[in-house]
């Protein structure tokens, strides 16, 4: 743990009493000199520091940021998180996740955002990321599969978001086939997976996760939304506490995947997807369209659809929208 | 056309005579003297031009080495190869060629190298590439094509390099599915191919393709061999020439894939597969082996396989070692 890490530790593990500077500088092996230049810098990031003489600091408040220390605090996970990159503002978390990843970047690195100046959603779309409301994050896996497989990383991805907003806010998030969380039918969150693969093994992948938290619906797209609009919030959400839980999340439902196979996730995704049941259109990449019921998600993640002509049509990839 | 390869266009349009300095000045729009300076230019590179005062000048020989304008010259495509990069020495030309196209280098890009110092193979594996002795090159490709139809492209380029090296030498090249080249068992060749892709779409493919053309067998590993050792040809062959077939043969196979479909690739692909019709082990990348008489490739360019047991199994991918 780093000097501020830990210092932070400590205020947290003895949240509503003084520390004395003098305790602080002895856990750290730190003069008290030192110490003081350590609470300058936690106050010049924003945390809310009261000192007393003769009695010692105390941490009053947390500063509404995303800051790495506090994602890390008490993060339960083993290897997602790890490694974090804080940019306040950055291209596009999943270029520089990928970059760090040709690098070298170890499984579970994660990239994060502040602001996404050229966010990216599928196809090469837009992700529309504004400064301080949403979560922009990136995390590097290298998962023993074949490129053939990656689809069903994007969907244990879905999952993992889907439970994650669930469990932060008990509002029920639904995952639109393939990539997209829908809550009440308008589009909350994404993921965007990107590869880079041979024949017959894959190099890395990069998980893009973007969630709308305290965006107002005037910045976003039509059909969008965020957690904020939809639970009808007055004041904004913390975004490191979800950031938090979708790690730890995302980290278990991973696991899940590479330690029984895809067939654990299928039966959330399942329960998760808004799609089943229901009539929609697919367009392909080929920009076919299709009409039908979509009564299942196979084995391999394909979304099988009973079309207009009663035959059955599995789609590994497509765009879907719901008609009725 | 480059004023170098304008000169040498002159000159092999013009073998066996004598073209004035005055002629080859006029023709490019230059002064004698700067004539002078690339003639001076193309010798050093090794060019052999005879000068003879009153008479001019003379091409006696080209020198064998990989030249761009070499290739460039009376290249017979449309689009492969129409920008290429040379390196004398480089770690990996993939390596290379995969940063140009994440910089946005087109369809068609070549890298190629008369000697690389950490060339790839399949799998991490290692491709021996002493220097002025192979072909080492890659290709970018901008395929509209889902990831998992990546393979399909290493197969393509398995029959555009049989079929070169057959319009070359007159030798039979086997594929040894999925990227083998094999002159009677021995490898002479291979194809790596390397994709950055999203969950429904290709951003690029990197073609890798190794040829060992006159590489001596006591500088390759066991079980390889060279155009020149299977030819018993005491001189080397051009590897110039074999480059330009290899170019123009891979841009038809490649164009063919895309405008009528793999279907049109397999026939010439089953016609070429030294595993059809025997007895085969492979080994899948989940350290599987199965045993079994190959029996068929289809249209998705999967191996089919009849086991022991009776039962078919496709293959997607695997390590393919014939036993009888």
């Amino acid at each position: 743990m780093k000097k501020d890490d830990k210092i932070l530790d400590l205020f947290k593990k003895n949240r509503n009493s003084f520390l004395s500077g003098e305790e602080i500088s002895r856990a750290l092996g730190i003069s008290r000199q030192a110490l003081w230049k350590h609470i300058e810098k936690l106050r010049e990031i924003g945390y809310i520091i009261e000192a007393v003489p003769h009695l010692g600091y105390k941490l009053l408040a947390v500063p509404d940021k995303i800051l790495v220390p506090e994602i890390r605090w008490n993060l339960k996970t083993k290897f997602i998180g790890k490694e974090i990159y804080f940019y306040e503002s950055v291209g596009s978390t999943n270029n520089v996740a990928y970059e760090l990843a040709e690098e070298g970047a170890g499984e579970g690195t994660v990239v994060i955002a502040n602001e996404q100046t050229k966010g990216k959603g599928r196809l090469g779309r837009k992700w529309v990321s504004p400064g301080g409301r949403g979560i922009y994050l990136s995390c590097v896996l290298r998962p023993d599969i074949l490129p053939n497989e990656v689809p069903k990383i994007t969907l244990v991805a879905a999952v993992s978001a889907a439970k994650a907003i669930r469990k932060f806010l008990h509002i029920e998030g639904l995952i639109r086939w393939p990539n997209d969380i829908l809550i009440s039918d308008r589009k909350a969150g994404g993921i965007l997976t990107e590869l880079k693969g041979e024949l017959d093994r894959v190099n890395f992948v990069i998980l893009g996760i973007g969630i709308n938290v305290n965006t107002p619906k005037s910045a976003l797209p039509k059909g969008s939304t965020s957690l904020k609009e939809e639970s009808k919030s007055s004041k904004d959400f913390s975004r490191v506490e979800l950031v938090k839980i979708l790690l730890e999340t995302l980290e278990k439902e991973y696991m899940k995947f590479k330690e029984d196979g895809f067939s654990t996730i299928r039966h959330e995704l399942k329960s998760y997807s808004c799609a089943l049941g229901r009539y929609v259109s697919i367009t392909t990449s080929g920009k076919k369209r299709f009409h039908g019921k979509a009564i299942d998600i196979n084995d391999n993640g394909g979304l099988v659809v009973k079309l207009d002509d009663g035959s059955r049509k599995t789609f590994l990839s497509g765009d879907v929208a719901l008609i009725r």
